[in-house]
């Protein structure tokens, strides 16, 4: 069996299988014939930003990057990569942050992101048909001029592909309102290894015919198949919205104001929270955003229809903040004042990066009440291990970003058990290892921490449905025997 | 291969299965001796109601039904049925519309209406946990003492149990605000074919952990596994709620509201649409229920929090079904008013019974913009091939119930042309054929009318992964080689 495959082929595949001489060779020949060499990369130095995506994942550089322009183009590579039994590494923006588009090993990229048309947007049945490479900061706008909205909201929406969202299942800060991606993904064109096309799904806003194959490949992390096409429920525009800014002395006041406000039936859009040590570097970054004086936040934001109803609602939520000991309120009703509070939440991690050679960002999830229990966690192992972990993110959904901030490369190993200290916190109170990041290469090897041997066998043998050699997207999800991760 | 195994198990398994002298009589004995008689009902007067559930797909008297009292006796069961290659057919309390609980063949009834325990209440992170057994409408009066809200509401809510709504993934009116019961399943405890235990899902509100199990278990009608425990995700209840009823010359005339209010970015949590025929015989069971005239109608439903907001929302959908051409819009504002509202509603399904000795009733779907000209369709389909066919349902979700009503038993071919007929025009306007109800035997042999050969292929080898056999409520889904339906 190679080293790369997973999960493991049954044995009578193991049997059937004869390594070829060079099959990555013959792989990309094969490829530049069929699709000429203006699609085949071959340069080395061309093809080495491919082997890695945003995470600290590590890469090797792949032997080709293979720039599909059609579906067609999908098909005829996933045949050629099949046949020569081949890893490919299908991916499109690369902005993923578990290290789910990394080429662990020699192999073929397949790009996605000259798949970028919207080929349909029908406005009275509330959805839109588009190919994977479509960014989803162009959707987000271009669906917004007609009135629709489309909720999921990653933060790197301005660069990010709704195929690359699809196949993480991406969230953000408005999934605590409208849910995330898989919510919005009603039918696909995906294309299994082998290159055969397979359609799932609807164009109706229901429908339970046959098993949810859609909702399946949707956070498969692309190692069942590739999307080629997918048809996405709108909604309609909410034309107001409002943004609050709460600060709290204690991330334990912040964390009731959360409960409490769930409590009065309060479902803002977004409810983002950010630790006293994120508005800390904050401020040191940028003096302007916040005042003096330690400080944690919540960022939280209303849509709706009604103008009293949003006004009634946003004093219910200052209510809420105060009552819980909120020091103070900012209600930012025009564009510019909402921007420059976002602003605070969308410099947080930029402000990050910029305060150590390495950072490391992972998503774990937790029981919303059990989110200032979480942090107090995560700050006891910052001290154990004296690692920086500044936390912020989506508390409505207790998905944090804790952020592990390190200069020293011969601090990994320190920050290595911070992380799994921080996954052990996560699950003693009932959390998951992943909120919308997946589990890609990065977390991996801590699958079994969370899922039964069970669980996972029979993961890997749904894997081997669509994918019965293994060679589409290897490394990611299932840990690998021996691998103890990046 | 046995006449009831479905999916054809892979040729391996075929040449490794040798039937047993009576697989049913050593399963039967064996489960007697685990459970003890008590919970081993082999009386055929007792097991014949166990033949079928509330459509009129055809049974076999099941050759003994085990009323299971605790996950460990489910488990159990699908040990000795597995090893005894026996058909088991998983069940709680029968009222599919489908067949999905018909026994197909003799085999085993599983019958799950004793797990009927709320483990668990969580109010502030808006979960339950619940065994398959509890009754839907019990579940919505428990939880709804406590400000909380479970939206599926399927039409048998009364009687249905929260069991059969995950495995059918059942919708009702409530659906097009709120979604159907997938969107409120987070995680769940399952038992496979051989008896072993399967955790999948989470209890967070966000969670990308590895491949979304749960949601391929939701909706795949009993043929994967057995739910033992359903982690329920809840929301806060909504404490107002209007309804309107608006009457209609024309199907015409409602379906352009249905687009227009829409197009006004209004949101009723329920849009339910009665066509003329259903309006006319209404009226002549409780000549009370209705004015008198030719009428199409609209039941509307709002929720909130806001009485203005709600208020002004409301005078907007009277103002769209005006618009439209309504000829009378009446707003319900009291319990006693909306009871005799919904009672319009509820009673329809009894009156088209008692119209006719035979009723099917078929759960098609079409783009919410196309229903008017679904409906048309049907209506030229039901002179065509001389069957009364009245038509009502969740217009907002372009989900229709339309009805096949005859006497005679002759009819019955005439019926399934019609049927037939019906599909392919939901088909044609790229809707899908079912929208709750499930495919279950019933709709079976036209599962290729809408899915590809490669994606039932597929599907089969998903099934194959978790029930290798063939034995877990087998006959259900995938058409039978010669097999033309009920």
């Amino acid at each position: 069996m190679p080293s790369w495959s997973t999960p493991a082929p049954p044995a009578e595949q193991r049997r059937r299988y004869t390594p070829p001489v060079d099959p990555l060779d013959r792989a990309t020949l094969a490829l530049e014939r069929a699709l000429g060499p203006s699609v085949v990369d071959t340069d080395p130095t061309r093809c080495e930003p491919f082997a890695r995506d945003e995470s600290e994942a590590e890469g090797v550089t792949p032997r080709c990057v293979v720039h599909a322009r059609t579906s067609d183009d999908v098909s005829v590579i996933l045949r050629h990569c099949e046949e020569n039994r081949v890893p490919v590494f299908p991916r499109a923006a690369g902005t993923g942050r578990s290290g789910g588009a990394t080429a662990v090993v020699p192999g073929v990229v397949l790009d996605l992101r000259a798949l970028s048309q919207v080929k349909e947007l029908d406005r009275e049945n509330l959805l839109a048909v588009v190919e994977p490479g479509v960014v989803t900061g162009t959707f987000h706008a271009l669906v917004e001029a007609e009135g629709l909205f489309y909720p999921p909201d990653p933060q790197s929406a301005e660069t990010c592909t709704l195929g690359g969202n699809a196949a993480e299942n991406a969230g953000g800060p408005r999934a605590f309102k409208y849910g995330v991606t898989r919510e919005y993904v009603l039918g696909l064109e995906a294309v299994t290894m082998g290159g055969e096309r397979l359609r799932a799904g609807r164009r109706t806003a229901k429908g339970v015919t046959g098993y949810d194959v859609t909702g399946l490949l949707v956070g498969s992390e692309g190692t069942l198949a590739v999307f080629t096409e997918l048809t996405l429920r709108l909604v309609p525009q909410p034309p107001l919205v409002c943004t609050l800014q709460a600060l709290f002395a204690t991330v334990d006041d912040a964390g009731r104001a959360v409960t409490a406000l769930v409590g009065r039936r309060l479902v803002p859009r977004c409810l983002e929270l950010l630790d006293t040590l994120c508005c800390q570097l904050l401020r040191e970054a940028e003096p302007s955003l916040l005042p003096p004086g330690d400080c944690c936040m919540l960022l939280l934001e209303l849509d709706g229809e009604h103008p009293e109803a949003l006004e009634r609602d946003a004093s219910r939520l200052a209510d809420a903040c105060l009552h819980a000991g909120a020091r103070s309120v900012h209600l930012a009703r025009d564009e510019a004042e909402r921007a420059r509070l976002w602003a605070v939440r969308k410099r947080m991690s930029r402000a990050l990066r910029a305060r150590a050679a390495s950072k490391l960002s992972e998503d774990v999830v937790g029981p919303r009440t059990r989110v200032p229990e979480l942090l107090s966690r995560a700050r006891a192992i910052s001290e154990r291990h004296r690692v920086v972990m500044p936390a912020y993110g989506h508390a409505g959904d207790g998905n944090l970003h804790v952020n592990f901030l390190w200069d020293d490369p011969a601090d990994k190993p320190r920050v290595e058990r911070a992380i799994e200290a921080l996954f052990r916190a996560t699950l003693d109170l009932g959390g998951t290892l992943s909120g919308e990041h997946g589990i890609g290469v990065l977390k991996a090897p801590f699958l079994p921490w969370e899922q039964s041997p069970a669980l996972i066998a029979m993961q890997q043998r749904l894997k081997s449905v669509f994918d019965p050699s293994g060679c589409l997207n290897p490394g990611k999800i299932f840990p690998r025997p021996g691998h103890l991760g990046c």
